[in-house]
């Protein structure tokens, strides 16, 4: 068998496993050296091929498809720079803890550090980054070979979809020619094993070297675990769920059931199974649950009456904060947005903080965990409130046991008030703030913009928020809502970088329609991932709000230092965005008011396609505003602490 | 002192001693983490700062600015994926021995792996692809301190720009407060230490804890060595030449003297000083002098008479590169673009080939380099010069020994005929070429652009290639010219990324106007660099060549396989590149024949500003127009051979 006839059966044996552990889509830019394996991957009848001119661009968007899949999506891009390109998202994809199964192709061992052109060094290329490097053996087809490539698939797909979610790197040496060719042995059935399901070599249903038969497929391997199309993968992996012992969980609930003056904490996550799990706990408890948009609690169909929402309002108030002095949190999912939540856990350190993370690398940046439950945080839940019994009356209905000291039912319904407290004067304000800022020339209020969608979005609609302001007014404004809705940000390294290509891949993961809000530089800062919404024909909702720079940095201390501020931070651009949007194929609206808005958003939904919906807005007025909410939210809660 | 305060006396001795080493140029992006370095940056009077949006255009805009400047320049930006973002222009400028202070802010040691918003591991980050990391202290203002971070710029500056120039990479922890702030007690002459010369601290002007002062400034220090401005940096570097010992050029130009048969290849360089000193060096030993066009030695004002720049067309006839059979090959400079030139040298590894490189890492994917001279490729030319004698008569003038064996000014002349024969094939072509790809609708011949150019370039002009096939035509097509010219391309690791930026980098780093000649993946990739040019009022007249996706895959032979091609390699985007340009601030003209696209290079050349011309290219013509040109040129040669 000559060079491209073993690339050919070796990828083969490579890209079926792939598939056979649950691989669908892979994310692909062009190159030469990547030809191997963008040939043999375009063949696959059950792998889909999305094609990218930028790989910064392409890796964000098979960030967006993993997330909202939940699965592992494959990318693969050609030797050089290539590869480095798709290092921002990687790191995303590390800290977010989203599966990827990243393949680059390289020189082979001879022509590295050898001035070869395009040649740069792939080993370990992200660092820490990623869950697992390998440096692939050259093609060839022995069995044992084969073996090994289809395992080093099964191990790639397993590790990045495991207990600690992640990407990993596999990078593929190959030699010229880089044409793969089928081997003119293989009988026409051979020739196109994925037809007929059988793999040529290297296969469970081959003859092994010592004439024992494996057996293809495995009896009792075709379960629910596997997502493959039918055949049962060389290696089918089971993971398992990180659960603790009996003794444990009963000694918590017992502690928990005594203990009044509990805080639920719900930073981002994406288990679909975790909403109910801790709306029914805090429930059972009669705790506040305090949760993120992007814990995916905030909103839906499951229990939602201890969710208190204005937390972030409310937690800027001091004498809130104080008075809110918990005796146990519990803390679910990555850090949440709100700082002055995270303040709020600061100043309670004190307090037994227990936070429940499937990883032992937990989200702590106050340092005011006491313990750490390191185990499946919907199944702790659950056994929790298994534990605590299934009584029709919720636990903690103690009387109130003085001032400064708030317990059971009285405690959750202390907080409930004060959020709707906050939640009125929030809702009241709005269109003051509007006032202030209110039109195309002086600027719309950017808070706003959440309790308009929370009218606007569809039933199952993904809401995906840039980062730096968006976040923010959407954790600070956006209501609870008896409404299943899926929200997603780029909360891993928080960048502003590669926003509109990870909306877009969410996008093209799914039917129902996805919505971004997304600054003017981070916008900017992505503007190439549009290229994807032309190419695959893609439909998104791009909210575009425009302050014309870095309306975050207003808020800091940098701000009180005009000399330097617009030059340094403000940056303002001038950018008109809507030649390059039409460039791309897609509509473009500028708004004047929120009755524009409203409609300009229905329009998108009904049309499909990209749009993108400018909401103007002016820094300084925007400050204002936001300021001017927070006080007289302080001052509605003083008066009634 | 406060931590401000600390903030602001450490980085002022930081940022001061990066000046006087030499740095005067900061590339910056906006963030909060950054903001100490940033503030103390923009205030310093001798260092220029740049702002941009996107970090990846950041990076190449500084590599570019660093390659026209030859000396280093600094990049800035915040913590997080902004930092990933610079990684393809540091790995560039590894490979392209480009000279980059890379500094990045990052949080301090105890919210790091903590779940710190925006907080990635930044140590290593770019791996093996710096010259030297250092994970800064946190500002402090002992002596030892100052004495420190002073040490630190001045080294990070020398290994930037030492005899292995390449990117440097310090990490910055810095604790809020993050706006930094003079000391009170400072006078206000010393709050303003850069207006009167003198550091308040950390200086050598200072009195020293054992009451011995340093001397400020430092008699003798003052030489032209030091690039500051006026003042001697607290620790001032001088870098040495590598030069090799008497012996062995003697030993070397008596052996080259009595060897008739050499050929010298010159790859891509930037050292002003290498032209001159090869070119005499190639006349002296009448030895024809292979000069691609990024070498700066095909064109200029210095000795040519031995360039023969027509190799790629030559060697591409298998009957000549056999006859061209050399002795000695003496090689300068980085893997040339030419394939044919490689497949030349592999042909003859039998050849006693010299490669002569500074540094170890030669370039040589074919191995067949014999020696390896490690020193100062100019210095080797002239000291062979020096050693081979002023005599004005060239030496090798030897009698043409028969068939097959040319020697001295025979051999030469026999490679010069032989050029000529290709230059006037391909100058005979180039109009029947264009009848064949001649208007805007069947596309205009890529190749052509080049001799067009050579033409219309004023002297002192930078062009800036694009990888793939801009960069390939150059080397074949661009005549040797007696005009000063200076050529770039970003052929570290040959990506399509960053090269609008780097391009624009180059621009801004010179009077001399820039003309960039691109691809249009290339340019898709890097349409948010155009964002510099509109911040920043640059002038850059880009030649688009676009045929609506990757041209240079129709070469290869992955184009047999018509099932994958569009889709794969192909790759077209229907892209309309005219509104973004213009939202840019940019002028955009689609030429439709030659005389138009003079006029509109002599245009946009006379008016300034950001001007893009396109020309249409058809792929499937184009590659035509080039076989069939490679194709004239074989016959022509073979009949006179």
């Amino acid at each position: 068998m000559n060079r491209s006839q073993a690339m050919y059966v070796y990828l083969n044996a490579f890209i079926e496993e792939l598939s056979r552990n649950g691989v669908r889509h892979v994310v692909y830019c062009p190159g030469s050296r990547s030809t191997p394996l963008a040939m043999r991957l375009a063949e696959h009848p059950r792998i889909r091929c999305w094609l990218h001119l930028d790989e910064r661009s392409a890796a964000f968007f098979a960030l967006g498809m993993a997330k909202r899949l939940r699965e592992p999506v494959a990318l693969l891009c050609t030797s050089g720079t290539a590869a480095v390109n798709f290092a921002p998202a990687v790191v995303e994809a590390h800290y977010a803890r989203v599966p990827l199964v990243v393949l680059t192709a390289d020189r082979p061992p001879e022509l590295r550090d050898a001035g070869a052109p395009q040649t740069i060094d792939q080993v370990h290329l992200y660092g820490r980054h990623v869950r697992w490097f390998m440096e692939m053996a050259l093609p060839e087809t022995s069995p044992e070979l084969l073996r090994y490539v289809r395992t080093v698939a099964a191990k790639a797909v397993a590790l990045a979809q495991g207990s600690f979610p992640g990407p990993v790197h596999l990078n593929f040496p190959f030699r010229e020619p880089l044409v793969p060719e089928p081997p003119p042995e293989m009988t026409a059935g051979e020739r196109d094993p994925w037809s007929g399901g059988r793999m040529p070599l290297g296969d469970r249903g081959e003859e092994c070297r010592d004439g024992r038969r494996l057996g293809n497929p495995v009896d009792g391997w075709h379960d629910g675990n596997l997502r493959s199309g039918g055949e049962a993968p060389y290696v089918a992996v089971r993971s398992g769920r990180l659960v603790l012992d009996d003794g444990t969980i009963e000694r918590l609930a017992g502690w928990l059931s005594g203990t009044k003056r509990g805080v639920i904490v719900c930073g981002p996550q994406t288990d679909p199974a975790f909403a109910r799990a801790v709306g029914k706990l805090a429930e059972r408890l009669q705790y506040p649950l305090l949760a993120d948009p992007l814990s995916q609690v905030r909103c839906g169909r499951h229990p939602l009456s201890a969710v208190v929402e204005m937390y972030d309002a409310l937690l800027r108030v001091t004498a809130f904060a104080e008075k809110a002095k918990p005796e146990v949190v519990l803390r679910f999912g990555a850090l949440p947005v709100s700082k002055p939540l995270l303040q709020y856990l600061s100043r309670h350190a004190d307090a037994r903080q227990i936070v429940v993370d499937g990883h032992a690398m937990w989200h702590d940046p106050v340092f005011s965990a006491a313990e750490v439950l390191q185990a499946d945080p919907a199944w702790v839940c659950e056994r929790l409130c298994v534990q605590l019994g299934e009584a029709a009356q919720p636990q903690n209905r103690g009387a109130f046991a003085g001032e400064g000291r708030k317990t059971g039912g009285e405690w959750l319904s202390w907080w409930q008030k004060a959020n709707r407290l906050a939640r009125q004067t929030v809702e009241r304000r709005m269109s003051d703030a509007d006032a202030v800022a209110g039109d195309a020339d002086t600027g719309l209020f950017e808070g706003r913009l959440f309790p308009e969608l929370a009218g606007l979005l569809p039933e199952g609609c993904l809401l995906y928020v840039g980062n730096s302001m968006p976040v923010r007014d959407l954790d600070s404004f956006f209501p609870a809502l008896q409404k299943e809705l899926f929200f997603l940000a780029n909360r891993g390294a928080n960048g502003i970088d590669g926003v509109v290509s990870s909306a877009l891949g969410a996008s093209a993961a799914g039917e129902e329609p996805v919505i971004l809000v997304i600054g003017d530089l981070s916008f900017y800062h992505d503007l190439n991932g549009l290229l994807a919404a032309k190419l695959h024909r893609l439909n998104l909702t791009v909210i575009l709000v425009n302050n014309d720079g870095g309306g975050i940095f207003s808020f800091l201390p940098q701000a009180e230092h005009p000399e330097h501020f617009e030059a340094l931070f403000g940056t303002p651009h001038g950018l008109s965005f809507e030649p390059v949007v039409k460039m791309y194929g897609g509509r473009y609206r500028r708004v004047g008011d929120w009755e524009q808005f409203s409609q300009a958003v229905r329009t998108s939904l009904e049309k499909g396609g990209l749009s993108v919906i400018e909401v103007p807005s002016r820094r300084d007025a925007n400050l204002n505003a936001h300021r001017q909410i927070w006080r007289e939210v302080a001052q509605a809660l003083e008066a009634s602490l």
